[in-house]
């Protein structure tokens, strides 16, 4: 889970949507005219960045209203100080 | 760059050989032994894992001998850190 997280992240124009949602929620027209990019291509990373947990889709009406979800950033934020921590965390395949 | 970085964090080999490094370095070979995988897939981890300048390699006889770069987890924390700060960080594309 945590793997689709970075993924997610691994993008920059993901990154981008969502340092736009940080000022708060915005529809899937409103993130798209953002970017020179087609709409199917940011509705893609839309799609990519929810199923990854990062953001919520809301639909009201005809639009889909996209807002972030800081719990997984604090999740991954918690990720790298259990790395950092002596005591453990994910372990080893074998 | 932290896109690479991002990219190579999804992986859960590789986050594994991490977890592996925070005790100290390891050679190529002692890293394949911990993993069922081949010793090919594991170089080929711990080649993506290098340019994304997670990890060092360092040549020594026969060897190669990896170690975590503890820079590049403190500039993605930072990342982090400037993603909570009201104050900007990465831009969108237009």
């Amino acid at each position: 889970m945590i793997g689709d997280t970075f993924k997610a992240l691994s993008d920059r124009t993901r990154r981008s949507i969502l340092f736009l949602l940080r000022d708060g929620e915005m529809s899937a027209g409103e993130i798209a005219e953002k970017f020179s990019s087609s709409h199917a291509t940011i509705s893609h990373h839309l799609k990519l960045l929810k199923d990854a947990g990062l953001v919520f889709a809301d639909r009201r009406g005809q639009n889909i209203v996209y807002s972030l979800n800081t719990t997984v950033f604090q999740d991954i934020v918690g990720w790298f100080m259990n790395f950092a921590d002596e005591g453990g965390g994910e372990k080893n395949e074998k």
